[in-house]
C-alpha cells in the first residue's frame, strides 16, 4: 500500500485515538481492554507534554530543591544544599533526551498501533494522517492535549522566548531569567531557576498569583518567591519586547521601566490548536477559547446535536487543563467506547466523568505547596450554596511542626451547609500534596462532615490538620 | 481546708477526669466546653506518655532522620547528614526537659483544675487523691494511660533496663543497645540508634516484626534494619539477664548463646496498671489483660452492668492502644459526660466511638514507614467478610518515583466484596503516612469503590497510588 496515492484503501481500526499524550494513551488503552482494534496517531512524542515538557520534567526539577529545604529545616539534619547539574541530569533521566522509546514500547506491547503523524478529520470515523487515511469502525478520540499560548505582544515571538518546554529541558541556567505570567508554570519555574542559581523577574499582569486559587494560596507563594530572591511585580504589563545579542531580552512595560533579561519565559496561558483538527468537516464546534465543546459523554458537540462517534478528552476540551483529570476522561471515554461498540448498556455513572463538575483536584509543586480540589469559597457562593468556610493555621497540628522547624502555612475546608458536606479544600504548606486525597474523597462520597468526624487521622500525621478542621467546624 | 483529714468536705466538681495525657486532656476539655467544671488529677507530667515519652519525642527523633535519607534519595540533593546532637536538641525541645508548665498553662487557661497526685476510686462518684477526696457531680473518667510492661525474665528487672521512657529521653548514645521486642517501639527505636551511632542488636521472639501489621510490612521493616546494620534476631527467646559494671548487660538466650550490649530496651508491651485504680470499690471489671472493661459508650461494666457515671477512655480500655484513638473516645466521652448533665438527648452517632470497631489507623515511623487503617487481610476473613485483596509496589505510579529514586514500597487494600467497599489498607514506603487518610475516609464513609474511581488523584503525587489500586481490582 502506498501511503500517498489518495486512492489507496484507509487503513482501518475500531478506534482512532489523535494524541498519544497520557491522555490518549488511557483513552486507547482502555478500548484495547475492551477488546477493540486501536491506532493512535502522535506527531511529536509519544507520552505528551506532560511526560517531557510539563509534569514530569518539572517534578524532576522540583524534588531535589524540596528534599534539601525539607532536610534543611529540621534541626538534626545538616549539610544539605542543591546540586543544579545533579537537578539537571535527574531531569534529563526522567525526560530521557526526549527519547519516546520507552512509551512506544509499552504500546507494542499492549498491542496499540502507533502512526507517527499530523492528523486531520477528513468526515465521519476519517482521519487523514500526512495523507494517509485512516478509517474508525466505531470512534474517533481526540487528545491533541494543548500547546503554550504566546500573546501577540509587540516583538515577543520574535525574540524567540521559552515557553514551558523549554524552561522544561534546558540545560541553561540564564544569569537573569525573566518570567511573563502568574500561574503554574510561571510560579513552579521562577522558583528552580532561583534554586538553581538565576536571577529572576516575574512580571504578572494580575494582582496576584495563582488567580484560579484561594487568594492565600497566590498570597502565600508571592511571600515565598520573594524569600527565594525572586524579583515579583504584580500590575506589570508588558508592551514590547526586543532580543539583542549584546543586551540580551529587553522588557518594555506599561509604565515605562524596564527589565532586561538573558531569557525569557512566557507562560501566560495554553492554547488548543484546534484550528488543525479538521473539526469543520464533521460539523464539531469549538468555543470562544478555542476549545472543543463537548458534552457531558465527552462526545463532540456539532450543529445537530451530539456526535456520538467523536470524543474529545484531555485538554482539548477545555474543561480542566490537568493531566490527571484528563486521564480521568480518557477512562471513562475509553471504557465507553468499548462498550458502545459491543452494544452493551452504558453504565452512566462509571462511565462519565461526572466528577469533572465538582471540581477538580490540583497541586502546585512550589515550595510551600498549594493543593486544592473542589470549589473554593467564591466558586461555592457562585454556585448559590450556603457556605461555610473554616480556616485554620497548619501549625495547629503537631504533624506539621515535627514535619519542619517554624512550620508556616494554612487549610482551609468550604462547607456546603445545607447538605452538610465538603464541596472544597486548600492546604497551603511544605509538604501538603498528599493531605489532599481525603477531601477528594470527603466530596466525590459525599461523606457527611458528622460522620467524617469518626474518620480519625493518626497522630502526629500532618493529616491530623483534619481534626483541627472539623473541631474548628465546631463538630 | 486540711485535705489530710478524712472527714474534711470533699472537693466538688461536675466531673473528675483522672489521667491528664492527651486523652484526659481532651475528655477535659470537651465537658468542660458543655459547661461543666472539671477536675483533672494528673501523677506525673500534664500531657502524658504520649507528650513526654511517646509519640512526640520519639518523632521528633524520627525526623530528622527520614529528612536526610529522603534528601539523600534524590539525584540533586547532596551533602545531607544526621547531626546526633542536632537529633537530641531537637528532642529536648519537644520535651522541654520534662517540664510540662505549657501543658499547665493551657489547663489553667481554658479553667481546668488541676490536681497533682495519684487517684483511687472510693466509691460511686468518689475519688481520694493523695488522702484528699474529691467528688464528681455528675461523672468519673478515667484516662491512666498505660506503663512498659516489662516481663519477669530472671535478673531483667534487677538490670534495669530501659524502657521506652528512657529510650526516648536519653541523651546518651549507647556503643551497643539491644532491644528486647519487635513492636512498634522496639523497630522505631532500633532504627533511631542504628542511625545515631549504636550497635543495636534486636532480639524477637516471634518470627517476625510488627505482628499485628499485614505480613509484608514487618518483613519491609525487618529488610529495612538489616540494611542499617541492626543485627536482628528472630525466634530468640531471653532466658536471663545479668548486668555486670564492667562487662555490661548480657542477655542468655534459649540456643545458649548471649549477647552483650552497653544499655538494653525492653519493648515487650503494655501494661494498665488498674490495680491501683480503685475499682474494686465501685465493682468495675478489668479483662484477663488488665484492661477496664467498658460497653460501647465507653461505661464502665461492673458487675450488675453500667455503670452510667464512671467511664474509662484511652490505653486504660484496652480497645486501641493509640493516642489518637484515645483522643477520639475522649472527645466522644466530654460530649457525652455533657450532654448527659445537662438531660439532653445523647446522640448516638456523634457520642459514641463507633469507629473504633472498623480497625483504627496506625503509623509506625519507621523508614520505611508503615500506614494501616481498618482490618488486615486476616481480621478481615475472620470477620467472615468476602475479602478480595489488591497488592501493588508503590512504584506502580509515577509519584513515589519523583519522591525518591528507585522508591521501594507495597500497597494494599482489602475490599469486602459483598459491600463494594474498603475495610483495610496498608502502605509501606518513604512518605506514605498520610496517604492512609483516604482509606479511613473511605472506609469509615463506607464509599462505594465504584464511587471512589472518581475521587481522582492529583498527578504526579503519591497518592496516585490510589488509582494504580482501583485499576488493579478491576475498575
Amino acid at each position: 500500500m502506498d501511503p500517498t496515492t489518495p486512492a489507496a484503501q484507509p487503513l482501518e481500526f475500531d478506534v482512532v485515538v489523535v494524541g498519544a499524550g497520557p491522555v490518549g494513551e488511557n483513552a486507547a488503552d482502555r478500548a484495547r481492554k475492551a477488546g477493540l482494534s486501536v491506532a493512535i496517531i502522535e506527531k511529536h512524542l509519544v507520552g505528551g507534554e506532560c511526560s517531557f515538557y510539563a509534569c514530569s520534567p518539572t517534578k524532576a526539577l522540583l524534588r531535589p530543591i524540596h528534599a534539601t529545604r525539607a532536610s534543611q529545616r529540621v534541626q538534626g539534619s545538616v549539610g544539605a544544599t542543591v546540586d543544579p547539574v545533579g537537578v539537571l541530569d535527574r531531569r534529563d533521566t526522567w525526560i530521557n533526551g526526549l527519547d519516546d522509546s520507552g512509551q512506544v514500547g509499552w504500546l507494542d506491547h499492549v498491542g496499540i498501533t502507533l502512526l507517527r503523524g499530523t492528523a486531520r478529520l477528513l468526515g465521519e470515523r476519517l482521519v487523514e494522517v500526512d495523507g494517509r487515511r485512516v478509517a474508525a469502525r466505531h470512534a474517533v478520540v481526540l487528545a491533541t492535549g494543548s500547546e503554550p499560548f504566546v500573546p501577540d505582544t509587540p516583538g515577543l515571538r520574535e525574540a524567540e522566548p521559552w515557553t514551558n518546554r523549554e524552561a522544561a529541558t534546558t540545560r541553561r541556567i540564564p544569569e537573569r531569567l525573566g518570567v511573563i505570567g502568574g500561574g503554574v508554570v510561571a510560579c513552579e519555574m521562577a522558583q528552580v531557576f532561583a534554586a538553581l542559581g538565576s536571577e529572576v523577574t516575574v512580571l504578572v499582569r494580575a494582582d496576584g498569583l495563582l488567580s484560579r486559587n484561594e487568594e492565600f494560596a497566590g498570597q502565600a507563594v508571592a511571600k515565598a518567591l520573594r524569600r527565594d530572591g525572586v524579583d515579583l511585580r504584580t500590575g506589570a504589563q508588558v508592551t514590547r519586547v526586543s532580543r539583542d545579542g549584546a543586551v540580551g531580552v529587553t522588557l518594555e512595560l506599561a509604565d515605562a521601566s524596564t527589565v532586561v533579561v538573558d531569557e525569557l519565559l512566557v507562560a501566560t496561558g495554553r492554547d488548543p490548536g484546534t484550528g488543525r483538527l479538521g473539526l469543520e468537516s464533521v460539523g464539531g464546534r469549538t468555543d470562544d477559547r478555542g476549545y472543543v465543546v463537548v458534552n457531558d459523554d465527552m462526545e463532540v458537540q456539532g450543529p445537530s446535536g451530539d456526535t456520538p462517534w467523536l470524543y474529545a478528552v484531555g485538554d482539548v476540551n477545555g474543561q480542566a487543563l490537568l493531566t490527571h483529570m484528563g486521564k480521568y476522561q480518557a477512562r471513562a471515554c475509553g471504557d465507553r467506547v468499548g462498550a458502545r461498540a459491543k452494544g452493551a448498556a452504558m453504565d452512566g455513572e462509571r462511565m462519565r466523568p461526572w466528577a469533572t463538575a465538582l471540581g477538580p483536584p490540583q497541586v502546585v509543586f512550589t515550595d510551600p505547596e498549594i493543593a486544592s480540589t473542589g470549589l473554593t469559597e467564591q466558586q461555592a457562593r457562585d454556585r448559590g450554596l450556603t457556605v461555610r468556610v473554616v480556616d485554620i493555621p497548619m501549625d495547629a497540628a503537631a504533624g506539621p511542626g515535627l514535619q519542619a522547624e517554624g512550620y508556616q502555612g494554612q487549610a482551609r475546608i468550604v462547607v456546603d451547609e445545607d447538605a452538610g458536606v465538603l464541596v472544597g479544600a486548600t492546604f497551603v504548606g511544605q509538604d501538603v500534596a498528599d493531605l489532599l486525597h481525603p477531601a477528594t474523597v470527603a466530596i466525590v462520597g459525599k461523606v457527611p462532615l458528622a460522620t467524617l468526624w469518626h474518620a480519625v487521622p493518626s497522630y502526629p500525621t500532618m493529616s491530623e490538620i483534619w481534626l483541627r478542621l472539623l473541631e474548628e467546624y465546631g463538630l
